[in-house]
């Protein structure tokens, strides 16, 4: 499989990863990156991950066979309008956001031939941005998650999943809601979380000591997410607003749960409730043949 | 400064590495294992942790110039009733355990000379246990807060904080409800976050997946804690019942700001959240000089 000619926009660690990982199956023609930053764009150029670059968005996706929108999601709409007019008519267009939902309604607003658009979101990611942080392996052995409608063209839905099946990915379809939904569980809310938790330990000074004086490795790794960018999240949060809603209220309930057990001295209760997150985390790591 | 003759009671990571630490400085003339664990107190004598044990506490401390406790809080009660009788008029007795009022209730109910019990908390760890993954560095530019009484004998007191320095400690005074009130934030609330997350999000099956199956490595790092002993925590949080209560209502508030937000599509609002976050934890990890 040839992808052709592939445009990027948003040439970071996802757009840039997914361009190196095709080039090394030989799989795309010609890479176009398309971006704000000349000098991301031009560094993407020096390392080979794109053959030629722009910053307008209409020009970059000219002549495309297919368009990756790899941005924020708070910048969808923009882009999708961006390239509207200029989408040829047998052009696939494919993203890779964190909310799939959204990502549909705005491609359903914005573009002429809405079959070719095959919404996706491959897991994958580091903390890191830009494209001197992308790297080749990224997706190997990564889920990438595909959200058709019934309405999308089958053809280009095929082409999609072979592009990341080519990347290295496993690739799983199902419905943007069950999606949404999932992604609020494992990711979105835990963000929430451990922004929560580092303001509530914050804004609760004690005696005069800053609290985080006296945290240990656990509370770095437990709150290394809340270092994300807050813009990102936001806009995450934003577009995946009702699934969230819902996970934020279960954690409220959970929360709930242990509260009152412990303000009713209820140690077994407490036990059962550790023991079965415990019994839940460590059969997950099992499963997945990983340590810690 | 020499300890003299040190009786170590659970000798397992924390126990273990101290008397390590006391060994590489020769700040100890005897070292006494006491535990249940037969096989782990043989390994102890085989590395050299110890000069001897006893799985009897009362014998095992009856020649102690000092006395550490090293057993999960829920076992202080236990402890502390056995020795009693046989602790010298002299004998200092000092602990390691993570909630220290708890401590210090038992303390004065148990022993005779309760002005000879000095209450600590070395804040280290990993998750490891038993004397095997002791190790001599455990304690190096690490913390270890003292919460003495005003009827803390101020010698006992002096030696107690000598011995932690010479483990390599920085060792801070406080008093015990400030110390149990800044754990509760840094320590405890984390774990009952952890666990009560992974349950949330366990419980909700969606569309017939099981969610992890999508988490990404961000799920693995803020779910870690979440592995740890359910036993040892619930002790922790019923030793620590109403700093923590207080805390977990503090979550909840804040998880409460950011429901609200989220439901109004305040996004200012959320952004201003996350970015106080943010801004909070980069700031403590700039004073340690650490990475992310």
């Amino acid at each position: 499989m040839n992808i052709g000619r592939l445009s990027i926009i948003g040439v970071g660690l996802i757009g840039g990863s997914l361009a190196r990982a095709l080039r090394r199956a030989g799989a795309v023609s010609h890479i176009t990156g398309v971006g704000r930053g000349r000098e991301n764009l031009e560094r993407a150029l020096d390392l080979g991950v794109v053959d030629a670059w722009t910053q307008d968005i209409a020009e970059g996706v000219k002549d495309a066979d297919m368009v990756l929108i790899a941005v924020p999601m708070g910048m969808y709409d923009q882009v999708f309008k961006a390239m509207a007019d200029s989408l040829g008519a047998g052009t696939i267009v494919t993203d890779a956001g964190s909310t799939k939902q959204h990502a549909i309604d705005v491609a359903n607003r914005a573009m002429k031939n809405r079959e070719n658009f095959v919404p996706a979101h491959p897991i994958a990611g580091t903390e890191q941005s830009g494209v001197e942080a992308s790297f080749v392996e990224l997706y190997d052995g990564r889920t990438c998650i595909l959200t058709p409608l019934k309405s999308t063209n089958p053809a280009a839905l095929s082409i999609v999943e072979g592009m990341w099946q080519i990347a290295g990915s496993r690739v799983v379809q199902m419905d943007a809601a069950t999606h949404d939904d999932l992604l609020a569980g494992v990711s979105h809310l835990p963000h929430v979380a451990a922004f929560a938790l580092v303001n509530a330990v914050h804004r609760q000074k004690a005696g005069g000591y800053d609290p985080f004086e006296f945290a240990a490795g656990g509370f770095r790794d437990f709150t290394r997410i809340a270092s994300s960018s807050p813009y990102m999240w936001r806009d995450i949060a934003i577009c995946n607003r009702e699934p969230l809603l819902r996970k934020i209220v279960a954690l409220q309930e959970e929360l709930e749960i242990l509260r009152l057990s412990l303000e009713k001295q209820d140690g077994d209760k407490l036990l059962d409730e550790f023991e079965a997150a415990k019994q839940a985390r460590d059969a997950w790591l099992a499963r997945q043949g990983g340590g810690a």
